[in-house]
């Protein structure tokens, strides 16, 4: 019985993002030993954290545990799943395992960075295995918004684990290749023991239309405008998007010209290894559009998302130095708003329709299908799969539990649903699956250069600034003798605009005055008390004449 | 010829609000030595409008003419279109038309500010027609997401100008008022010179349902929950939809409370005025949900657009005094995210499912419809009305290209329809039609007791302090003598966490004492180039540190 435990060990499940939330996705399973990770992505900030650019997982536990992990395996190349990597290489450098296309993508994204050492990098294709230590991995084919998408099967020694990665069905894909559900299948029928499966589309109801529905759209708006120049906005990543946008360009005669950087990165990568095929003399270089006629021309461009200075905000505001819109073009967003993106994107269309430019959009036409799974297709993995435990990932807390809801349809017990958090570990042996404890775990802000300086006081000092700005109350004073030497000085910034409030401005001076004066004649020494002092004295005044509070930073400066 | 030109004068239409953008529509309609005003409503802040709490129009062109302005009608009592009479009647104060509903909720608001002067409000009702000078105004009834909406005839001089405020068509509508079709027909009949027309929808096809569809799927909710709580978010101003969920309450034999202070306010005032009926011994008080079982309440609540602090809001996150929700709950979100809040109402329904609380809303079940014409209906009013010019108001700039489409496909000539601006004066005369100069107009920003004090310079400073915080720099000097006599001290918010970069701050100090020596050194006496060069110093240092342009605030005191 001793023995008998000892050879079969706990299994732990963690997540270190991709659990209520947007992005980030990060999964770590370990077992005795060996550790490997699945994806590592990061996120983008919340309207809260003013000023980050990023958001990566907390590592903390690997770079301690680093001598364990066995291999980082990536199921698809987006940002959410792999973004994260070029960062965390600067403390462990675990074997990458990825198709083709994801380590092409990832390969152009640590290009960019200065990395202490290059890691090694092993291509992968669906239907391999690779062994990690006690566990392996097998790489099973999915369909995504991203081309060369896989989910994984490991084995472990209490049985196998099914990760979905991000996934969708798409019975006519447009490389040919639909999800396995053959071998997922089979799989299931050997027994699964936790299915990890992905959310975001957990509140839909029905089946994710095929990646060629929009194939049909593109036929219908092409056709109808004949007469325009066609601008299609895209994600850069969905290489059969991209192909299925050149490919109507083709069979209507029209050249394509591309635009925005990662566009062409990601065309670049996806032509190099195969993954789209461009008709020779379709393509054209974007410096050469003016030799066409509008109808003669399609633009592929960046910026669905209406990104600051992408190529489409900067087409759409008159500052693309090759692209000038007008009454003769018709902008395509083969794409939709990324929560929290609408008001950016609503601002591009108004922009837009202002300069004459027509646009469709995919609430007025097709022009877009989502590469996430909906309810009924969740369902099929699961039926497939037949999984003994089951936890919902990648999503929003309202995704993870309409997921759970849908277990529950299929029949899974109550008790065998694990909703996780970020750094709960779930522990699995022959007893059964429970929670157990808690890993370091959370967010680490990207600010410029800065990774993990700024923190919540920071944040939280950036959130007062911006909401009424700043005063700064500045004197020189002789402690010693009780004087005031200069000042008191005020300066705002944020706060009103002063040339019209002078006299509020010169209220709080003499207020700040008043208070010095008093500490200096009652022989308040003490420097805090004296800042303390000015600093509520002129926060009352500002509260009761303008109903703001300003940060107040009072100086004193003792010679 | 000359007489008849000075008989029939010029009519001036102008948008001093609603166009371009969602809230503050403000129609001014002038002829000779008339003006009327239809609606004063106010916005809400963009999110680059850091700090502010109200976006009201510029009135300057009203205030300067104040003594031509005949009345400002009402169409009906949303935010929208009466939020800025408050503001207004600080510097003007012309006798306000409107429905018994509208005016009942315009003096509640009127009493939460202190004014110079009570205006004098003039309640009429659907048909009525009030006389202004040399135009005069028909009240029309309309359907819209308020009770008591109407829309305008303006009898001019020179013809008919048709103002639809907003509305849809509801054929089954809840008070049994269905928008007035026939009377839009018969004006139609006689002439219609202008139609203004809301465009909220226009990117929308075929019809808005009727609101009576709410009731339908509320009924469907109720008979399959019946065994839970239902808590049941809402528009405060919908009285529609409050009035159906309370019938829906007795039908099955619930209780009905009610939490909020807008939704509090309203149903007290809809009832008053007889807009609502509420079954006698239905309503309890909130303080009292404790004597029933949670199957025998329906709650009603404000917070349907995630707005922080309001009373849906403060139940998910457990702050509500009276309620305390769990497993045993249904929450309903009877309502459509604004634009914009997309992300607020996620964060409440992620916070609910993860107390383990249901939520329905509107992606899943049909428990709301919107309140605004979609596309036929758009016709529909064109149809009627039969117009000579067409210009789209309400709505960005997006929904007026749409709506302009809209005329066109109906036969209105593209000459003919005019899409203004903000400020933008359309003028009529006998001869045609055309934009002829602008007025003073914009925005004005409230931040707190603050109106109009808060401009450009001022957000912009609030924006580059929320991004990279602060450093102020100080030192005391004696100029004369060329001697450093206190500091430089260093203070950063908002940049990094200090005790984390300690030597980044000791090195940027360093730098400042670099930079103010040297100046002493070589006899700098202007205090602006002392700064100047400090902080150029610094600023050049802390970007190649950091990639961070954090604000730098040099304060140089002479002793």
């Amino acid at each position: 019985m001793a023995k008998k435990e000892k050879e079969l060990g706990k299994l732990r499940i963690i997540s270190l993002g991709g659990l209520n939330e947007v992005g980030k996705n990060i999964t770590v399973i370990e077992y005795g030993n060996d550790i490997i990770i699945v994806d590592c992505g990061l996120g983008f900030p919340d309207e809260e954290m003013l000023g980050i650019d990023l958001v990566i997982p907390d590592i903390t536990y690997l770079e301690k545990n680093q001598d364990r992990i066995r291999g980082l395996l990536l199921t698809h190349g987006h940002e959410d799943h792999i973004g994260a990597i070029p960062y965390i290489l600067r403390t462990i450098n675990p074997p990458i395992y990825g198709t083709k296309l994801t380590l092409g993508i990832l390969r152009n994204k640590l290009a960019e960075h200065r990395l202490p050492a290059q890691p090694k990098l092993n291509v992968v294709s669906a239907g391999d295995v690779v062994k990690l230590g006690a566990l392996s991995a097998e790489f099973i084919r999915v369909n995504h918004s991203i081309a060369d998408a896989c989910c994984l099967a490991i084995r472990t020694p209490l049985g196998t684990l099914v990760h979905t990665g991000d996934f969708k069905l798409d019975i006519s894909p447009i490389d040919g290749e639909m999800m396995d559900l053959t071998r997922l299948g089979e799989i299931g029928r050997e027994g699964v023991l936790l299915l990890m499966c992905e959310s975001t589309n957990a509140e839909r109801h029905g089946f994710t239309p095929s990646e060629r529905k929009v194939g049909e759209s593109l036929e219908y708006i092409f056709t109808r405008n004949a007469d325009k120049r066609l601008v299609i906005a895209t994600f850069s990543s969905n290489v059969h998007r991209v192909q299925q946008i050149i490919d109507a360009s083709a069979n209507h005669g029209r050249k394509v010209a591309i635009t925005g950087r990662s566009m062409l990165n990601v065309v670049g990568a996806a032509v190099e290894l195969g993954y789209m095929k461009v008709p020779s003399g379709v393509l054209i270089d974007i410096a050469d559009i003016r030799r066409y006629k509008p109808e003669e021309l399609t633009i592929i461009t960046t910026g669905s998302q209406g990104e600051p200075m992408s190529a489409l905000y900067r087409m759409a505001w008159g500052e693309h130095d090759k692209v000038t819109l007008g009454r003769q073009d018709l902008v395509v967003l083969s794409s939709s708003a990324i929560p929290g993106n609408e008001k950016l994107v609503g601002r591009v269309i108004n922009e837009l329709s202002k300069n004459g430019v027509s646009v469709l959009h995919d609430s007025v036409v097709e022009v877009h299908v989502s590469g996430h799974a909906c309810q009924e297709e969740l369902k099929l993995m699961q039926a497939l799969t037949k999984p003994k435990y089951f936890m919902p990932i990648h999503g929003e807390f309202r995704h993870l539990a309409a997921n759970r809801e849908l277990a529950l349809y299929m029949g899974i017990e109550d008790r065998n649903i694990f909703i996780s958090d970020i750094g709960r570990v779930l522990e699995i042996d022959q007893h059964g699956a429970r929670f157990n404890g808690t890993v370091p775990s959370g967010k680490v802000l990207v600010d410029g250069y800065g990774v993990g300086d700024v923190g919540n006081i920071v944040l939280r000092d950036r959130r007062h600034l911006s909401q009424d700005g700043l005063i700064v109350i500045v004197a020189t004073v002789d402690i010693e003798e009780g004087m005031i030497l200069s000042g008191p000085d005020i300066i705002s910034r944020g706060f009103v605009y002063v040339r019209e409030s002078e006299e509020l401005m010169e209220q709080a001076r003499k207020l700040a005055l008043d208070a010095l004066t008093d500490c200096m004649d009652t022989g308040v020494i003490d420097r805090m008390e004296i800042k303390s002092k000015v600093k509520d004295d002129l926060s009352k005044f500002l509260y009761t004449k303008t109903k703001r509070k300003p940060m107040i930073l009072p100086v004193i400066m003792n010679v």
